[in-house]
Parts: structure tokens; C-alpha cells; sequence
């Protein structure tokens, strides 16, 4: 199909795809002349991809090239996968050392981490700005969250252990963890008013007794 | 204090004080003559809770004056605290109606969800980016996520029932869902590799017996 054709498909301007085959994000259609190509169902899969990663995943084009570099050339076994997703699953920039706190929660935890993962020191910058702002973020609510997450963390893994190849392995953690992070945060909201009047209904059930 | 101490104890330009002055997200300073004011504690605070929302919580500048709002004048008990809070807790804005496999995984779940809340359509959003960008989220997938979410929701709803009253439990709540999402972000990542490399060390012990 001609250019303008994969922008109908997808919904995308055409000067959004030509943006994306300047940055590389996109790859080059098989040219039929000198000023036009051909491009196939795989672009269609490709530019809804980025669009998920840019729109749903909060992910800037440098973040889509790394991911998308990653999905193209995925480690050879399983084995290395999670460490080479884990270097391009975008996370905020590190400030600052890691809490001591925080290193200590996850020894007891018994999660062994690369002391310079850039998921440790978000997670020491997330917990401080939260009770900078008056959160009173405990450590027993942080076990309790790590609990929570241990759960999702074991379902991610089984979905990337369940894939056919070390390509569709690599793309299910990459993008399952990047698209996936809307899909808890939402959850959490609809379970917080689940328990929330779960409780409310126990409250009331024993103040008619 | 003067509004440049102000800047200096919260490490935010004087210039963007004003902005937050003139956008209402600060309430103004006690006046001391007709060009200068004074500050106090709560100014502090208040800045220092601005910052955090607009930084590491995504935050909007409109969304920010929701949750300040609500955090002035919180409901009498705390009954409403949540429908309150989940009127203000910014969501991405829903762009369709709601699957029929999102409420019926509702409904299982024996969640009682308002059908026009906004978690619900940003759910079934962020359900259908992921899956069109290719990861397997299967319904199977989505139950253990739900109950992940729902171990967190727990802990953040006794975290809301510990304050000390309505407007603490207000702020736990608003600043506590936006400000814990960044958190429970970092603890996926930590536990996607806590728990791959635990099952790698359970398949090596297997080979070696």
C-alpha cells in the first residue's frame, strides 16, 4: 500500500509516519519509484505499536527507538531477557542515591537487585516525593505494595515465558510492562472502591446487629 | 517569610510561585504592604505538594487545583471520602464505551463499580491500546493484575482510615493514588526481576539434581 493509504489504516497523519521514518522508529516501505514506496501489514502493526507506546505509554521517540531496537534484535535465549528489557523499559531519571530504607526493604524482601537499576532509584524518588507531599508511605504500606506487585510481576512472567519465540517473549515484557502500567493504575482505582464499600457494607452489617 | 525565602526553602523560581498564585493552587500570602506579602509553613507545604503533583505525578495544572480544592474542603465523613476522591483523581479522559468483557470481569470479581466511573472506561482504554500493541493480556492475565490491585487497595484504604481525620484522610487518599502510582510502577519492575531470576535459580537447581 502507498503511504497515504497506511495513514487511513492507522489513523495517523501521513506527516506523523514520515516523522517516524526519519527517526527510525518506523522502517523504510520497499521503494517503487523514486518518490514512492510500499508498505505492507507489517508498517500497520508497527505504527500502531508506537502509537500505543507514545499515547497510552507516556513514552517519548527515544523511548520508542530503544524499545523498538529491542523488539528487533531480542536476546537469543530467555535467559537475559528481563535484564535487557529492563534497560530499555523507560523509567524517570535517577536524583540521587538510593534510601538506604529502600535497599533494606528489598533485602528483606529477599529481591536481589543490580544496586544500579534505574527501577531502584525510581523507587527511592517516588517514595520521597509521596511523603514530601504528606503521604504517610510506611514501610509496612511498601511491603504490602510489594506484595501487590509480586503478584502482577509473577503473571507478567508467565505471559513472557508462555510465548512462542524470543522475539514475542521480548515484546510481551517490553510493552506489556510500558502498556501495562495503565491498566494497574486503573485497576487500582476500581479496587480501592471495591474495598472501600466492602467495608462500608461489614461496618454497617454489624451496626444492625 | 517573603515570597523570595519562599522560593529558596521550596527550590522553586519566584516567577513560578506567582503562576501557581495567580492559577489559585497557592492561596496568598498574609499582605504587608501593597507590594509584598507574608508567608508561613503552610505555604511551604502547599508548594511542596504542587511540585510533586506536576512532577511525579503527571499532574496538570487544572488537575492540581481539583485536588488542592478538595483537599480545603474534604466531606464531613469519611462515607464519601472515596467518591470524592475518585472525582478528582486525575484518569485519562475515556474515548469509548465499555467492553463487555471489562464489566464482566467487574461483575466476577463481585466489584460494584459505577458504570460512568472514569477508572472503568480508562481500564477498558488501556486494555485495548496494550492488546493492539500486541501483548497477549488475556482475561486470565487481568484477574491476577485485579487481584494484585486489590492486596494494594487494601493497604492504601487503612492507610485513608488511619488518619487523623477528614482532611488527612482526603490527602492520603487524592495525593496517595497519584503520588503511589510512581511507587507501585518501580515495584513492578524490581519484582519482574525478583521473580525471573528466582525461577531461573529453581530451573538451574532442577537441571543440576
Amino acid at each position: 500500500m502507498r503511504i497515504s493509504e497506511l495513514a487511513e489504516r492507522t489513523d495517523v497523519p501521513v506527516h506523523t509516519l514520515k516523522f517516524y521514518l526519519r527517526e527510525g522508529v518506523l522502517p523504510p516501505g520497499r521503494a517503487t519509484s523514486r518518490t514512492s514506496a510500499d508498505y505492507g501489514d507489517e508498517h500497520v502493526e508497527r505504527v500502531r505499536l508506537v502509537r500505543a507506546l507514545v499515547e497510552h505509554g507516556g513514552v517519548g521517540i527515544s523511548g520508542v527507538r530503544a524499545i523498538v531496537g529491542a523488539l528487533e534484535s531480542p536476546p537469543p535465549s530467555r535467559h537475559d531477557l528481563l535484564g535487557a528489557a529492563a534497560a530499555v523499559i523507560p523509567t524517570p531519571a535517577p536524583r540521587g542515591p538510593v534510601d538506604p530504607e529502600i535497599t533494606g526493604l528489598l533485602e528483606e524482601l529477599g529481591w536481589c537487585t543490580w544496586s544500579g537499576a534505574p527501577a531502584l532509584t525510581a523507587l527511592g524518588d517516588a517514595v520521597a516525593a509521596a511523603r514530601a507531599a504528606g503521604v504517610p508511605l510506611d514501610a509496612a504500606t511498601l511491603r504490602r505494595y510489594a506484595a501487590g506487585m509480586t503478584e502482577v510481576a509473577e503473571a507478567d512472567v508467565d505471559l513472557a515465558l508462555a510465548a512462542q519465540d524470543p522475539a514475542e517473549a521480548m515484546r510481551t515484557v517490553v510493552v506489556g510492562t510500558v502498556l501495562g502500567d495503565p491498566v494497574l493504575v486503573a485497576l487500582r482505582r476500581l479496587a480501592q472502591e471495591a474495598v472501600s464499600s466492602r467495608r462500608q457494607a461489614a461496618a454497617d452489617a454489624r451496626e444492625d446487629t
